[in-house]
């Protein structure tokens, strides 16, 4: 149901977006754009690819449900709309990948694309839950013969050297049958376009991106993670010493749920200000569903923090579903002469926090970089002291 | 069914335990004592308790359920056995204020019981799941009334100034029915010991150990989280910078799960050893269920890194369960001559790790101190140099 061999990339994407790739394409928002919405529009959400958009026919697709389940499904997007109650959520997704500029920064990390802050974003996602599809195709059953992952793979082909083979990850099932994971045939309230999974992708919020995975054709349920590529060997967290010439899969852990981040959106950085109040504003996040409870910020390097307001999500986010999304956050900084950096950091709602370098969490695949955020600004003073 | 006037310490603890305090008794077992079983003798568990053991007779003991429930219940010790299944598990249990010495050496802590690493252990609990308990109380009907906490309260009697009042606290609903969270009336297979909660208890796995409320006597469904002083004023993490003097209640946030933290038991501070392989053991624990992936050791304060072994839980804890209880490590380092610091880093499967220092994530009631774990040994020249 896929074109495999021609390349079909219909990018229709904000011309501010920060083109980390071209094929495939990958890019991003800058921090002010993504600030700018609590839901980011779609022509502003980041792309994360790795591989050609593939060509999906929506009458010929089909959703393939197997592995250890009672009974094997294939279901229409038809299908899907007959049989299924329609839900939404909102939920931010992030890449494993964002802010690895600032770890490659610490040492090179070669053949990763150079994020920055750009590879997150908002939307509301709508379409079916995937606790309702796994139901359907028998999971009790399937929980008693052993399983206890939910692999995904995607339409997408992938090139590594001489091999060819789909996208595809897993996550636990306990986190498949939860409430909030979703099979996404809209993305704010339009038809999820081509480039972000379009007819349908999985969204597994609070957890990195690449479990999201797109043009979902095939569900199994299994007992051990998925032994696709992006799931045995890369979205793993090495240890920091290792490289990608001494690297043992075994000794990285599964990427799943996303570390505690945030980010200073204003001001940008190498602002001029005039020394005094200046208001910061950022967004923060944290993966599985744990709150972001608090953002410091600090004009000294960590010595003083200062409390930043958390703003109210919009309506659309239900009282207890706020832990899926971004948080933003805003202060007044007062702001002495010089060069100033302005730093901050949040904590989520189990008491974890960022640590303060990149260095700390370094790894050579360059994930989860969360350290504090920094901004370098430039402080006249007023001319009346 | 409580005397609340006699004082009636039941302390029945192994001489090794560090004694915290007297009036009420706390305490626990020094870190080589901890690592020597995966679970914590009875009489070596740490005790946290806020005031004097309540006497219960068990005959006249109710536990009432109420609040927002569709039928109030008031059960006695034999209706819970006829009533509901027996379950049990295993959970490692932390005060919020372990290593709080730590702490305490950047700035002072006043006021609070002054923990090393004494305050984890971890049990097999036997008893009945919460869970079942609140649907025999009509929960559904309660979360229809906008119920979203579990309170409870111990009978207990806490004095504070001229105040006296139960100990309580409370926890989400939505953790409150999952299936880990215990009634229990045993402990590592021995009826509960008063000193422990005894006659019935709830373990509530992967939060900080206030929340597990002892000799339980009232669970309340609530809209909002628990009005209790150890819930609404006490057990919350307060922004760095305020004191006991400007603390504002509403400024700290509630203290749930537990955030990643580790312990070198083995070595202990000040040995004296050869340069060359010297066995490093200890243990790791992360909250929310969340499981332990690396523990990393350093010799050179984190220039480099080990990974340590990951030792299997025994049997009792069954696949999927293991990220209720702490995690065991051991590695070989190779150990230079001179002053030797070990430092130790768990992370857990969100990519959550400790920070570098107890000043990053100090607060004045010295809570989720979880900086890197350090022992300074002194290291010989083997004279083969």
């Amino acid at each position: 149901m896929a074109d495999e061999t021609e390349q079909h990339e219909t990018i229709d994407k904000h011309p501010e977006l920060v083109v980390r790739s071209r094929q495939p394409y990958n890019g991003g928002p800058p921090p002010a754009r993504q600030r700018e919405s609590f839901l980011t529009p779609n022509d502003l959400f980041f792309v994360r690819n790795h591989a050609p958009v593939p060509r999906v026919d929506r009458g010929d697709y089909r959703l393939r449900v197997g592995g250890l389940v009672e009974s094997e499904l294939s279901l229409s997007l038809a299908d899907l709309a007959e049989r299924f109650r329609r839900v939404d959520g909102v939920a931010t997704l992030q890449c494993a990948g964002q802010r690895r500029q600032e770890m490659a920064a610490v040492a090179p990390i070669p053949g990763e694309l150079p994020w920055d802050a750009d590879a997150i974003s908002t939307a509301r996602w709508g379409g079916w839950r995937l606790a309702d599809v796994l139901a359907a195709a028998g999971v009790a059953a399937a929980i008693e013969k052993g399983a206890a992952h939910a692999g995904f793979t995607g339409l997408d082909l992938v090139e590594r050297g001489d091999d060819r083979f789909r996208f595809g990850g897993s996550i636990p099932l306990a986190k498949a049958l939860s409430p909030e994971v979703l099979l996404a045939d809209t993305m704010n309230g339009e038809p999820l376009p081509p480039t972000h999974g379009g007819p349908l992708r999985v969204v597994v919020p609070g957890y990195i991106g690449a479990r999201s995975v797109k043009w979902v054709s095939e569900i199994e349920l299994r007992e051990t993670s998925s032994d696709n590529h992006f799931q045995a060997r890369s979205y793993r967290l090495y240890p920091n010493g290792m490289t990608a010439a001494t690297a043992d899969p075994d000794a990285g852990f599964e990427l799943g749920e996303l570390s505690v981040n945030s980010l200073i959106a204003e001001p940008a950085p190498g602002t001029r200000v005039t020394a005094g109040p200046v208001t910061v504003r950022g967004f923060a996040f944290a993966g599985g569903g744990r709150a972001v409870v608090r953002v410091d910020l600090s004009t000294d390097g960590g010595a003083r923090w200062t409390v930043a307001r958390l703003l109210a999500p919009p309506a659309e986010v239900p009282p207890g579903a706020e832990g899926w999304a971004w948080r933003f956050f805003e202060a007044e900084l007062d702001v002495p002469a010089g060069e100033v950096e302005i730093v901050a950091r949040a904590w989520d709602a189990a008491g974890n926090t960022q640590p303060e370098k990149a260095r700390e969490v370094w790894n050579y695949k360059g994930y989860m970089s969360n350290a504090w955020s920094r901004v370098c600004i430039h402080s006249a003073d007023s001319g009346e002291g």
